[in-house]
């Protein structure tokens, strides 16, 4: 049976779906309430104001990564499992990209995303970091230690630049944004990857073929916001 | 002898100044007026609005990044060289980083400055592919024709990125900021380059001990606003 969506889980998911196409700038309380259909006076019963919606949003983003970044063991994942996991983050990061649109202007309007940004970007560096030095460790990738630090820093940068696309994209554009990043993490960790050949073609013929999908669960903005509350 | 500045520079040069500081969305005419200690009327005297201002600087970026980008021969530089000129590229972009701090946001508010952007971009990008495939000719750098793309946009992502942090630096932040983003590149492309070793570590060394600047003649706002007019 279908969960009864409330009001406020439908005024979240609105903002949310606004917020990521147009950027949080450009929405106001009222265009969400006209999207929805519902009074302004009805919206401001639920939620304040904007920033009310942004910190709920920003609470559900964060504790979702939180969770997904909890690392059971970084010697789990093997190389070739790798960019599977770079495709789910991608993918979660892109569900709540507004925030990674824009950050310093958002920022300057409400300083306390800051933290939760930097927060979520921390665990992010940290488990790449824990990850990429478990393949070394594995002899699997090449890297100094100062490498490593580095390789993380960049795959975060590439995982962010994914979600700045502008404006309204119809699905197959999304995952081609999606892909595009994978190429670009393929592209820096290529030459220091250890595999065997076989291994090394089932990445790069997943990645150019947008393949990766299939093995991997994804998440709907729905399910966060329903399963939040 | 120096030059005499106008008011309509001066105007330029603090608008520039205050975008780059604090986003061009969170300053208003009225600040540019008040910092310059200039009446809102004469400013407008000037300018007919924000808007005419970021269209004016935007000019200036265009010109002045189009001629660095201008490529004599993608082949007279070797891969030594190579990490002089992204310096210099990130030097330039530097100088008017609002346009790259909140691009989608930009877009919006003003239509045709993505215009002006895209050329940029593309003439860095298709600069950046040039010096990468001249390097693979001279068997200085490995990478196949999809690689070498890729990594064009990469690099180009890393000297946008330098362009978004916040608020007001200090020289010596911007500068690490600056190393931060070379860091990214180095590692990027280090373990493609095939130089003999003295050479590959006098590049790395130049990077950790912040010495490219020496080697580049740095750029000033205000001779791109005099020399512009």
């Amino acid at each position: 049976m279908k969960p009864k969506i409330k009001t406020s889980q439908r005024i979240l998911l609105t903002a949310l779906a606004l917020f990521n196409e147009h950027g949080e700038n450009a929405v106001s309380s009222v265009d969400i309430a006209m999207e929805l259909d519902i009074s302004p006076g009805n919206l401001y019963y639920h939620y304040k104001g904007k920033e009310v919606m942004v910190a709920a949003l920003l609470q559900l983003h964060q504790k979702n990564m939180l969770a997904l970044l909890a690392a059971k063991s970084d010697d789990v994942l093997n190389a070739d499992d790798v960019f599977y996991y770079f495709y789910m983050l991608i993918d979660h990061l892109l569900l709540f990209r507004f925030f990674y649109r824009s950050p310093a202007d958002l920022t300057e309007k409400y300083p306390e995303t800051d933290r939760a940004r930097a927060r979520i970007m921390q665990a992010l560096e940290s488990r790449l970091n824990g990850l990429l030095s478990a393949l070394v460790r594995k002899g699997q990738l090449v890297a100094t230690g100062t490498d490593t630090r580095l390789l993380a820093e960049l795959l975060e940068l590439i995982m962010m630049q994914a979600c700045q696309f502008n404006g309204r994209v119809d699905p197959s554009d999304e995952e081609s944004h999606r892909y595009r990043a994978l190429s670009l993490m393929m592209v820096t960790v290529l030459p220091r990857l250890r595999l065997p050949a076989d291994q090394l073609l089932a990445i790069q013929h997943a990645i150019q073929s947008h393949s990766l999908a299939t093995m991997t669960s994804r998440q709907s903005a729905e399910s966060l916001v329903l399963g939040g509350q």
